[in-house]
């Protein structure tokens, strides 16, 4: 019963591992389709959604099986009920590459941003791409120096959604109405990106060192 | 055994429908806060989602407290997740407060939206503030009746957040990009607040007739 119990453990947390890998392609592709208007991309993304979003759904199945099935208690049940949460924030992230995509397909041909903000956008989405890329390892090895890594990632992202609204609301910005509100959404959608893989950072390092970093913001 | 996880199961409800009402009452405090320009009422919202953030955490450690004394399967078990889930959700809903309540104090003393967009902006508030309500007393009788009304409010929230943006993107718009910048995330917090009203709707919706009305979105 232990032995399987753990096998099913191990077959949730690869999961858990698929489904950021492709969150990390999606909010890659998204940066990509957004920075460089393509639309092929972006319906790409928007399509990539559907298949995390049915993955996620069908991890919570397993979840909840195996909360039917093994009735397991202290640890591991902490472990199963934390694999809800992190499957239903990855399931977020990939909601939040869907979004930038959209605004990608909506503006297309144009461009979304004007140049002035497009080097801070580019940096957004490398940022966030690594933190996915992290967030994916850490699921792997549980890696508590990674956990650390995205949340000074996150401070990252979090001074550059500042700066968006700077220069927006600065003296030199020539953008229109447009302009100004695809740059803030696209910079929320990026700074919420960033705060669910912290959140599913601290869940795992929780998990892995049991010291509980802070609560849910 | 039976009898005590009923009344767990009636006390985790009855978490839920405090929340909940909590969540209308900050909603509503945020929605005058933001179109009277009200600070001190904006510093109550912002002090009470603490208070909401730390119910919600209680709430989901009785919840993985019944799950590992209680073990249930079947419908019980889908009922503790969901509640795990829906104080999830209500906790974003009580952030989603919180943002337009900070909006509110950060432009103060000026109103955060220009007269063009205040009978919107109030509008969008009265339909957060009564989803909210119904969201509470759904929760607390299972009446299937309000999870359509609050999908059917839901609809009108979009509405009201294309209108938004049409009048941001239209030819008569006078604002600047202050008031553009406020406008999007304002509108964006209101929609956002009633997808997670939708979203608790179902679930609730799918455990009193075991009908799953639509995956997540």
């Amino acid at each position: 019963m232990r032995e399987v119990f753990q096998q099913e453990l191990q077959e949730v947390q690869e999961r858990l591992v698929e489904i950021a890998s492709l969150v990390a392609v999606s909010i890659e592709n998204a940066t990509r389709a957004f920075n460089e208007s393509n639309v092929s991309l972006a319906e790409q993304v928007i399509a990539d959604d559907d298949k995390i979003d049915e993955l996620a759904i069908n991890l919570d199945e397993l979840a909840i099986n195996i909360l039917a099935r093994q009735q397991p208690v202290a640890r591991d049940l902490r472990i199963v009920v934390s694999a809800l949460r992190i499957s239903s924030s990855l399931e977020r992230m990939g909601d939040m590459a869907d979004h930038i995509a959209q605004l990608a397909r909506y503006r297309f041909p144009d461009k979304v941003v004007p140049k002035s903000l497009r080097k801070t956008f580019v940096e957004m989405g490398q940022l966030d791409v690594e933190m996915a890329r992290k967030l994916a390892e850490l699921l792997r090895t549980e890696d508590v120096q990674l956990a650390e890594e995205i949340r000074n990632d996150d401070d990252r992202i979090d001074a550059l959604h500042l700066s968006v609204f700077e220069k927006v609301l600065g003296e030199t910005w020539k953008g229109g109405a447009e302009d100004t509100v695809d740059a803030t959404l696209a910079s929320r959608y990026h700074e919420r990106f960033a705060d669910h893989a912290v959140s599913i950072a601290k869940k795992v390092h929780y998990l892995a060192t049991g010291d509980w970093v802070a609560p849910e913001d």
